[in-house]
């Protein structure tokens, strides 16, 4: 009966040799059976890049014991693209990304390749959640998390979530270690202010690495910002429709539509 | 009284070379300043990529006639942080994004570096639209079109675009050149089907090429499939904020808020 368990796809942006996504795949094994299509090396800050200019190679790898896996030279998309067209055995009933090393709460969601490849998934028609630790070291302690990683998991393979929605999971890290529960969340409004650090290479060129603060504009108690300081896990309901629906009556009264040439 | 005249940032996706970026500063000049901040090469399909593991570099270059410009080692969206952070003299009134070759209507605004450059300097606050040419050949006619960007750069200029929105707007190639109009649109409901080109390297190591056909599943006549199929300029409404909030009441419905460990 092997066939009547979820088939579960896995990709990150870390890189498959990443810690997170081992606990990704730790937690995967006892809902589902598991196949794993994820970079080579980490892509994170691609966003949707996908790769057209340059062929890509697949390599099957075991490196996570009794998991069908698979290393990929392209960005977190390519991964999935490639696991729809040439990998997966079936579709899958789920497709989970990360864990992230980091956070990608509020307008990360935009930059962060780990949420690109759910993105990916749920365009095709697959449910999908990423899943994101704010903690961006390698030894990130993930033990803590996996309980609300596998209940959210669950969650969604029992319930409806309708095509063009895929949830964006960020998991706090209280000082106390103690995480207070899960909230559904909107995206707070956000940005980088970027701060580029000018230097000068031995040839006497200029040359900018970039760096930023994080602004969070957003005083509501409602978004993901808020509930991750408050020690909860934030869950944000995500689309890549992005028009904004609203906006349409009042574009309609600038006339556009009367210009003629 | 130069300083009352707007001033517009100008990006794109195909590098500073492109035809595209060209005919798009030649509109801009009537409508106010220009500076140009552009990729040093072709960088479509980036999505929202940034630079963060390697240096990036900006150098002036004199190819646009009496129009400031740079050209950039980075991603779109790179161009964008760099000139806020270190390039333009005040906040522009305006940033425009292209004209890129080939179209970013309905699901390729994810993966458009094109719009990623306009939706990074919406973030930052300023009014930004992405226009798009539906023909990807490099010497594409870009004259037909120029009255109507002109004609959206100028409304944008006149009237209120509240923080949050952006304008993605893709130009159609009509077989008889007749350009109905413009109209104001949804992002279509599509997606590509991927279809990777499988071949053997000389060391018979297997390789892959990523193609795809794109499938529109949306019938409603308020796209912008549809206004593109039938010669209509599309004009959609764009946001930054992805957060499905009609899904959230929904989602609160799964009982997530009682779960502990």
């Amino acid at each position: 009966m092997e066939n009547s368990r979820p088939l579960i796809l896995i990709s990150n942006d870390d890189g498959i040799t990443a810690p997170g996504i081992a606990a990704l795949i730790d937690v995967a094994k006892q809902l589902g059976d598991v196949i794993v299509v994820a970079p080579d090396k980490p892509q994170s800050a691609m966003g949707h890049a996908i790769t057209i200019n340059q062929p890509i190679r697949i390599t099957e790898v075991d490196i996570h014991a009794g998991v069908k896996a698979y290393q990929c030279t392209g960005t977190p998309v390519d991964c999935v693209k490639i696991a729809i067209d040439k990998l997966l055995p079936r579709k899958p009933d789920l497709m989970v990304s990360g864990v992230n090393h980091g956070s990608n709460s509020s307008i990360n969601v935009i930059y962060s390749g780990t949420m690109s490849a759910a993105v990916e998934a749920s365009i095709d028609g697959m449910k999908a959640i990423g899943f994101s630790l704010c903690d961006y070291s390698w030894n990130a302690n993930f033990e803590v998390v996996k309980p609300y990683i596998k209940q959210i998991m669950s969650s969604v393979l029992a319930n409806d979530l309708p095509y063009g929605t895929l949830l964006n999971v960020n998991l706090p890290v209280p000082e106390d270690g103690q995480i207070k529960g899960i909230k559904i969340c909107r995206q707070a409004q956000a940005k980088w202010k970027e701060s580029f650090d000018q230097r000068k290479d031995p040839f006497g060129r200029d040359y900018y690495w970039m760096t930023g603060n994080f602004v969070n504009m957003d005083h509501g108690q409602d978004t993901d910002e808020w509930a991750l300081k408050h020690d909860y896990v934030s869950v944000v309901p995500t689309m890549f429709d992005l028009t904004d629906h609203q906006r349409i009556a009042q574009l309609n009264q600038w006339g556009l539509d009367e210009f003629s040439v």
